[in-house]
């Protein structure tokens, strides 16, 4: 049977919430990821040194094993430079919402004021510290993502030795502003190498596939297919697993965020294989992402098998992407 | 108090659906209109005489008084003109659906033979049966209108004396193709001059937003507003309310279709009142579908008030647009 192995998978944009859902969570991405990049948007968002520190300790004690790292983010707010050099040690980035963008991100940014942001971004120019954006603004749902391509100009410009993450890019035109700057840098999730708006309520209603932001196109689902498949160096693999209860996904007003975790690297895995591109999914799951960060995860090898699997209906009252559908390949080891 | 009358208000898209449901929803439309265009596509669909007929008499039954039409439709098949000489008299038009375009659409037309179809289309034009289409390809969801486009002129062409009415238009392509053919009308939904898709996806996912034609975009609402608010002569209101029963609008996949039957009038008014436009509303409601089709409705005089009023959380199981919110227009009196 066909199989195909990773080493030190990486998922660098994961939501992992806190509770019992971090609880019931966790443990699916410490399964087969070496690391992960965990989002601040708790409620209160994750913006001291003591949040983000007992943030990690609560991760770290629901994870069933120490072969998984849990690379730390702090909320964007304008931090002065003795605040961050205190906690640039417990971090790996600092994550960016333009305020109530998405799920709670009440207190993010609410204007790109340059000089107003200029202390903390130089700060972490100077500190190394990665800002991580999850780039859309305010305007129509489809043009939120494209509109807010003039503010990374703005921040690429104006700090060209900030290291710039464009979070979970989702149009051709993010995938065309890579290669402007060099400081530019990308997540894709596996949901928006898979879907367009046509999956979202093209047919039925999908509340499983609803996330922000939104699956767009046609012809930007081929441009994100376009970088990812051959493994731009400045592209990485992040999920933007979203976990929320079924209760909230299925009801009126449902909340935005698809879970992928416990099936991104067999998604990954039957995508690159059906465009004939194996070869370029570890740069895509993890040494990209190794080299723009400059991290050096556990040792990790995870081996998929080529076989019919069904996704489970729900992972502790969680449902997945693709729930109780059939894909193409399944863990097969993990060591 | 302000108060805005309109006479014999007609609904030219609605459906009814059948057995219960009708039952609990045609009074609702009864109330307020003089009559309504009847959408055929039931399960089996309306396409003989005899079902026209039938379908007629169990409307009626549920309508609690004679001061109500139901406009019937067939649905569009290639008849032979025996066929529709036998049936002109019945109906009022016959609907065309691409097959599978819609809820209930499954035996519609896969695809626009002219020659295939000209018979029938010949045969409508001398009879003067308008020929109403939901007009939608199956390409992406926010293209499916525009692209259908080629066909209307198709269509308007080829048959120069048959009455084309684009149904439940969404995009300014088809308010741009309404002046190039003399034979071209539409109709609108109250819905697709509230919404853009940002109320159905732009913040959290809203299923009593969710219908086919999905609504569109900013410029293309802005286009719509623009030929209702001045009741463009080529131009009818048709509500498309489409009741479904609570549980399939709230659940996983839910079905396409905008329950607005019962509040559509006082949308209306508030919507023609807020653009300074009231006058327009009784062509637009009532005086441009009399001429357009060459119907009579029977008399009835309905008098709103502008004060606030509590939209119901849902008319017998079905949840109504604007459910529980606050409008600016009741119904004050019906003669």
């Amino acid at each position: 049977m066909k199989t195909h192995t990773l080493l030190m998978p990486l998922d660098m944009h994961l939501h992992l919430r806190d509770g019992v859902m971090l609880e019931n969570v966790a443990p699916l991405t410490a399964f087969t990821f070496s690391g992960a990049l965990i989002m601040p948007n708790l409620v209160p968002p994750v913006d001291t040194l003591e949040a983000v520190q007992s943030y990690k300790q609560r991760i770290m004690a629901a994870v069933p094993n120490d072969y998984f790292e849990s690379y730390m983010t702090l909320f964007y707010k304008n931090y002065d430079k003795a605040f961050l050099e205190n906690v640039v040690d417990e971090i790996t980035a600092i994550k960016l919402y333009p305020a109530g963008i998405t799920t709670n991100s009440e207190g993010g940014v609410s204007s790109f004021d340059i000089e107003e942001m200029r202390v903390t971004l130089e700060a972490m120019s100077e500190l190394g510290i990665p800002l991580c954006v999850h780039g859309e603004t305010d305007g129509f749902v489809m043009d939120r993502e494209a509109e807010f391509m003039s503010i990374y100009e703005l921040l690429a410009k104006n700090f060209p030795k900030l290291k710039l993450v464009m979070e979970h890019i989702t149009t051709k035109a993010a995938v065309d502003m890579l290669d402007k700057y060099d400081n530019l840098y990308a997540t894709i999730t596996v949901h928006h190498l898979l879907l367009t708006l046509d999956d979202v309520v093209g047919g039925m209603m999908m509340p499983h596939h609803f996330c922000k932001p939104i699956a767009k196109r046609p012809e930007d689902l081929d441009a994100l297919l376009g970088v990812a498949l051959e493994a731009h160096p400045k592209v990485m693999f992040g999920s933007d697993s979203a976990p929320h209860p079924q209760h909230k996904k299925e009801s009126c007003g449902c909340a935005a965020g698809v879970f992928t975790a416990p099936i991104a690297l067999q998604l990954l895995t039957e995508i690159f294989e059906q465009f004939d591109k194996l070869d370029n999914l570890q740069s895509f799951v993890s040494d990209n992402a190794q080299n723009i960060y400059g991290i050096c995860p556990e040792f990790k090898e995870v081996t998929l098998e080529k076989r019919p699997f069904v996704v489970p209906e729900n992972y502790a009252g969680v449902v997945p992407m693709y729930a109780g559908e059939v894909i193409g390949w399944a863990i097969e080891s993990v060591d």
